[in-house]
C-alpha cells in the first residue's frame, strides 16, 4: 500500500463488547467500508464505558480518521458524549432540531410529546463545537469533530443506526474530505489444497504481482483458501482493473482445478450453478457427514431445482436396506471402505433416480478410530452417468471439523467430475 | 467488580480483521472466558500484520494479562513470532518435540515425513525464553511469556485452535497464576419461549435475585435463551454456591418445561442423553430442514448409539417412494401440511424401524411462499410408541434462520414427547 494512504482507527465503546456478550460486528463492517473507499484501517480499540479509558484511547489515537461507536444511549452508563466534550474542551448545548426529531420519533411510536422522558430529551444536548449528523433511526445523533487536520466521528453502537449514519453522511463526507484513491479488489476462491502448499505452487506468480502494484492476501478457512487481489485505482480505475484482471487470468491458468468461484460465492452455490447449467440432478448418501452435506446443498436458495434428496445411513441396517449394500460386503471391508462408499453412491443414485450421487463414510471421532483407520479417515465416492469414482482422505481437527472438511472435499470431488477435471 | 481485580487485554493480529474480511469472534469468546474465571477484560486491540504496530501495542499494554492471537501461520505475512522474540529480547530456537508433533500431523494426513514443507517445519522454531503450550489441533504452538509479574500469551488466530489452547492450558494456568477472586456461575438453558416473553414470566423471580446477591444475564441466540446466574464467591464459596442453587431451584419450579440443560449442554446433546437413558432409537425425515436436523443430532459424539438414520425427502418422489406418502395426499394437501408431515414421521419410523421419528416440512424461503403458507411456515411431527403428534409454526428471518429455528423447534418437540410433557 502507498505511504500516503489515509489511515483510520475504530474506537468501540461498551462493556458488553469486552465481556463477549456482543460480538463486535461494527468494527468489521466499518473496516470493510473504509477499505472499499480507499481509507486504510490500521487499528481497532474496544474499551468499556469508562471515562479514563476512553480519554486515554482518544489521546493515543494517531490516525487521520477516528470512528467512535457506542456509549450514546440515554442511560447513566452512556458517557461517550460527556467524555468527548471534555476531550475537545467544549460544552453540551441544547439542539432544538434534534429535540424536535426525538419528539417526532416517540410520537410515531404512539407517545404524546409530554410523555417523552427527560432522559430521551437529554439526547438533544450535544457538544457546541461539532457538526451534528442527523440519525433518522434513533435518538442518538452522530458527531463530527475536526482537529488539526484529523477527523473524529462519534456514532451510536446499535449496528443499523451506525450503518445508516455511515452510509448517509460519514462515508460521503470522508470521501469528500480526504479524496482517497479508491482500492479495487478481486477475491478468488480455491479449494483442494492447503495454504502452505498453494503458496508454494503460486510463489512465482505472487512475486510477479508487485510489477502490477497488486497485493495478495491469503484468507484461509477450513477446507478453503480465498486469495484477495488488491490495487489502488489512482487516476485511472480502468487501467487498475486491467492490472487486477491480468493477474487473475494468470492465476486461473496456474491453478484452474482449484478455483471454484469468486467474491462471496460458496462452493455449494458453485455446484448448484453447475448442476442447473447441465440440467442434472443430485442425490446424497451420508454416513460420517451425518446430514451436513445435505444441509450445505439445501442451504442454497432454489436448490430444490436440482437436489432430489438424500439418505443419512448411520446404522448399517440403513446402508443395507435403503442403499442395497450386501451385508457380506460390510462384514468383509467394514463401513469405512472403498467398496462400501462406492456402493452407497450407486445405491442412492438408483434409489432416488438422480443423475449424480455423492457418498461419504468415515470416522468423524472423537472415538471409533483404529490403527488402520484413525479418526479423520473418510472415504468419498461420486457416482454419475459415466460410473463411480472414489478417494480417501484423513482430515484433521475436532469431530465438527472432520465433518466440515470431508463435506467440502466431497463437494469438490463432485465439482471436478461435473467439470470433467477428473 | 472489586478494585484489585486482575485485568486482561486482548491483542488480535491480522489484516483480515481490520478490513472486515473476518469478524473478530475470538475477542468476544476470550472476553467471556476471562470474565467467567474472574479476570476483568479492559481493552481489546486489533492491529494488522505489521511489525511496528504490533511492537507499539505490546509496549503500550498495561494489563496483568495480555492475550495475543493471530499471525502464527506458516506464510510470509505471519510475523507475530518474530516480533515477540524482538520485544522480549530472545531468539528463535528449534523445538524437537514440536517438530515431531508437526510431522505426526502431516503423516496422519498421509504425507511422508520427507514431504513435509520447510514452511511447516519452521513452525517448530520458537522463542527460547517462553513456555511452549502444545497445540494438538494445528502446527502453531502457544507461547507463554512472563515479565515483571505480567503474563503475555500468544495463540493462533484459528478460532478452534485458540479455544483448544485456552481451555486446555491458558485458562487453568491463569487461574493458578493469579487466583482471581472467583465468580460462581450457573448457566441454565431454555428453549420454546422468546427473550421478552420469558423475561416477563420470570420478572418477580429476577427481582428477588438481589436478595441473594445474584446477578442475571440473558444470553439469547436463535431459538434459545441462556440464563446465566453469577455471584462472587468471596470468603465462602459453599455459601455462594448455595445462594446460586437456591435461585436456580426456584427457576426450575417456575419454568420447568422450558429448561433443557445447563452449562454447555446443547439441545441435541440433551436429547441424546434422553434417548440413551431410555434405550430408544431415532430416525428423521427432513424436507425444509434439508439435513440440518440430522447434522445437529450426529454432531454429538456417540450419537450412533441411538441415531439410526434419516431421509432428506426434498423431491415429492422421495416422499412417496422412501416414506410411503400417497400421491393423492400430496396433491390434496400439498407437501407443507399436517397429514403429510405426520405420514413422513410414521413412514421413516417404519422404514428405518426406530422407536421415535421426527419429520419437518415447510417453506424455508426466500421463494415459495403463498398467502396461505408464507415463507417460514413449517410443519413438525413426532412419531413414537404412543402415536404421532404435530404442530405448525411460522419462523422469522432468513432461509438460514428458518432452517435453524425449525430444527430447534423440532428437537424441542421430541424432547417434550420423550419427557411426556405433552
Amino acid at each position: 500500500m502507498p505511504e500516503k494512504a489515509t489511515t483510520a482507527e475504530c474506537l468501540c465503546i461498551g462493556d458488553e463488547l469486552l465481556i463477549g456478550q456482543t460480538v463486535n460486528t461494527n468494527a468489521a463492517w466499518m473496516g470493510e467500508q473504509l477499505s472499499l473507499v480507499g481509507i486504510r484501517p490500521v487499528l481497532t480499540r474496544v474499551v468499556g464505558d469508562d471515562r479514563e479509558r476512553i480519554m486515554q484511547a482518544l489521546r493515543n489515537s494517531t490516525a487521520d480518521v477516528v470512528l467512535i461507536t457506542g456509549g450514546l444511549g440515554p442511560t447513566k452508563d452512556d458517557i461517550t458524549k460527556h467524555v468527548l466534550s471534555e476531550f475537545f474542551e467544549t460544552k453540551l448545548v441544547h439542539n432544538p432540531a434534534v429535540e424536535a426529531h426525538i419528539t417526532a420519533l416517540f410520537t410515531r411510536m404512539g407517545q404524546a410529546p409530554k410523555q417523552v422522558k427527560q432522559a430521551d430529551l437529554a439526547q438533544a444536548m450535544l457538544p457546541a463545537d461539532c457538526t451534528v449528523l442527523p440519525n433518522e433511526l434513533g435518538t442518538a445523533s452522530g458527531m463530527w469533530f475536526e482537529r488539526e487536520g484529523r477527523v473524529f466521528v462519534s456514532m451510536p453502537g446499535v449496528p443499523y443506526e451506525m450503518k445508516g449514519l455511515m452510509s448517509v453522511s460519514v462515508l460521503p463526507k470522508l470521501k469528500e474530505r480526504f479524496r482517497p484513491s479508491s482500492i479495487i479488489h478481486r477475491t478468488i476462491r480455491t479449494t483442494g489444497m492447503g495454504e502452505t502448499q498453494l503458496a508454494q505452487r503460486i510463489a512465482d506468480w505472487e512475486t510477479g504481482l508487485a510489477l502490477d502494484d497488486v497485493t495478495l492476501a491469503y484468507l484461509p478457512s477450513p477446507g478453503l483458501v480465498k486469495l484477495r487481489l488488491s490495487t489502488y485505482a489512482g487516476k485511472d480505475p480502468d487501467e487498475a482493473r486491467e492490472r487486477i484482471d491480468r493477474q487473475a487470468e494468470a492465476l486461473y491458468k496456474l491453478v484452474p482445478e482449484l478455483i471454484y468461484g469468486e467474491g462471496h460465492m460458496r462452493l455449494e452455490e458453485a455446484i448448484g450453478k453447475l448442476l442447473k447449467g447441465q440440467g442434472s440432478t443430485l442425490a446424497l448418501a451420508e454416513s460420517c457427514t451425518g446430514g451436513y452435506l445435505s444441509h450445505l446443498v439445501t442451504s442454497v436458495p432454489g436448490s430444490s431445482a436440482y437436489f432430489i434428496g438424500g439418505v443419512v445411513s448411520y446404522a448399517n441396517a440403513v446402508k443395507m436396506e435403503e442403499l442395497g449394500i450386501p451385508s457380506d460386503m460390510l462384514e468383509l471391508n467394514g463401513a469405512v471402505s472403498q467398496p462400501v462408499v462406492e456402493r452407497m453412491a450407486e445405491g442412492v443414485r438408483q434409489a432416488l433416480r438422480s443423475d449424480w450421487a455423492v457418498a461419504t463414510s468415515g470416522v468423524a471421532g472423537p472415538d471409533g478410530g483404529t490403527p488402520e483407520k484413525p479418526v479423520g479417515t473418510v472415504w468419498i465416492a461420486v457416482a454419475g452417468p459415466h460410473g463411480v469414482s472414489s478417494s480417501m482422505g484423513v482430515f484433521m481437527g475436532t469431530r465438527e471439523l472432520v465433518i466440515r472438511r470431508s463435506a467440502i472435499a466431497a463437494l469438490n470431488m463432485l465439482r471436478k467430475r461435473l467439470l470433467q477435471l477428473v
